[in-house]
């Protein structure tokens, strides 16, 4: 954390409904936007794919190149229009013949600060529940991405990166306050482990968590949670939206990481004589 | 995991109710145990501190040196009486003029295969709420221990311990099938976080977590929270004690692991090429 004055952020998680259009996903995308705006949010996170439907066929068709995408110049601007900072989700990113899950993140002014890929593909297969492989299609980004935003520090995660507590770990021991994780479990997955997820990686962390997740639609071939959710550095919900297309709020206080980590110092008391969290590379 | 035909496995975590008396204390545990006994468990565990209060200054009159233990004496004949595997929740341990908060378990036999030092100490500090340094008085183990059992692995950790996922993460990346957390969360940490702890473990690591507290006392300098609980690998609480002394019985069944970690391989998935948690040694 950073020596500012300011310690107080609103933001918001914008849980789009997310169909197989990609200008109207985009038009609905700044009307959320429009509407977060006009409640004084510093910072506005959209669903993971939230310009396409969650789909491997529709990851090739939809994905776009960030040197010359209809998608992050619209969010772009959006940003630079309301002052808002912004994770844009992800999107399906192509480069060099391959395609990732990708997060960008635009700051107030609608420059693009940081971005993450996401870096643990998801494929599950519970037998007469839900199969899909993502890695059929998306290639694995490899980097840890901590965003130093104005008076704040945002580490990113895409949906199944979350169950990996070394990659919060990472992110937080590289002094992310706010862990993001747009994200799309599902009806599956998400009742038993979505919340529990969010808020061990806030308790054991003792971060802010956010997650976002598109909103849930039974006649898309991937029905998503929603449930896009607040946890804060103690390990509580401050806010949850439900399954249906909404906006969810909530104001996070700064100062209360700083509070937790002095009343149980799990940082400091982790004993990294013992072991040691390694990493390649960590990128800012 | 290893290859058995036995694949489940009765257990029993007796929340006992600790007072100032260690002949009271280890006829109670004698009580349980019996009681848990004849009900055909394969493996009893006891809670934290189960042999003397939880008390700075009580850690240092009731320690035993293992070589000299009347409580170990105790707990060995037991074992081999009843024919049952037995974690011994924890004692203050004395060796060399220093204080431990160890854990030791007990075959069938009633020899004992391994132990655990607590490895963190619980220095909190949440101001009108709950204090307690525990390193006034205790020195760390700086062991890791998986207990190779007839035919499951035991990881070993002790409360405090819990909140360190590098922990668990070891444990289960040495094969545990089964981490046992001996421990008194407090009325303060207990509501929000120990079930959250616990079922954040097991979720993570695909492994069953066995939680064994002492059962509240409100005349006591440490009133521990109970609820002694079970979760299994998919993150879901199997059974879940009250505050009051009681046993509570699970039925583990140790191929639920190998199915879920197929369902969603995230040991699998793990991103070995970025981040590495790397350990000094593991004691089996």
């Amino acid at each position: 954390m950073r020596n500012n004055v300011k310690m107080n952020l609103k933001v918001a998680l914008c849980q789009m409904h997310v169909i197989d259009n990609k200008k109207k996903n985009l038009i609905n995308a700044k009307k959320m936007i429009k509407e977060a705006s006009s409640e004084n949010v510093d910072l506005i996170i959209l669903p993971e794919m939230f310009n396409c439907p969650y789909n491997n066929e529709k990851f090739i068709e939809y994905a776009e190149n960030k040197n010359n995408s209809e998608t992050l110049i619209f969010i772009s601007n959006l940003a630079k229009k309301y002052k808002v900072d912004i994770v844009a989700g992800s999107i399906p990113e192509e480069e060099n013949q391959k395609i990732y899950n990708t997060s960008f993140v635009f700051n107030k002014k609608g420059k693009i600060v940081g971005s993450h890929r996401k870096m643990h593909l998801f494929d599950i297969n519970v037998p007469n529940k839900i199969k899909f492989i993502e890695s059929d299609t998306l290639s694995p980004g490899n980097e840890f991405n901590v965003i130093n935003m104005d008076y704040y520090n945002l580490g990113l995660g895409i949906c199944y990166d979350i169950r990996f507590p070394e990659l919060s770990r990472i992110l937080t021991l590289n002094n992310a306050d706010i862990l993001v994780f747009p994200g799309a479990f599902n009806y599956t997955t998400g009742p038993p482990h979505w919340k529990l997820l969010l808020r061990s990686r806030a308790l054991d962390n003792q971060v802010y968590v956010l997650a976002c997740s598109p909103s849930s639609d039974e006649n898309s071939d991937y029905n998503a949670y929603g449930h896009s959710m607040i946890a804060d550095p103690w390990g509580t919900i401050i806010a949850e939206a439900e399954n249906e297309e909404e906006i969810v709020y909530g104001n996070l206080n700064l100062d209360k990481i700083k509070e937790i980590r002095n009343q149980i110092p799990v940082l400091k008391n982790r004993r990294i004589d013992l072991y040691n969290l390694k990493i390649n590379e960590i990128k800012k």
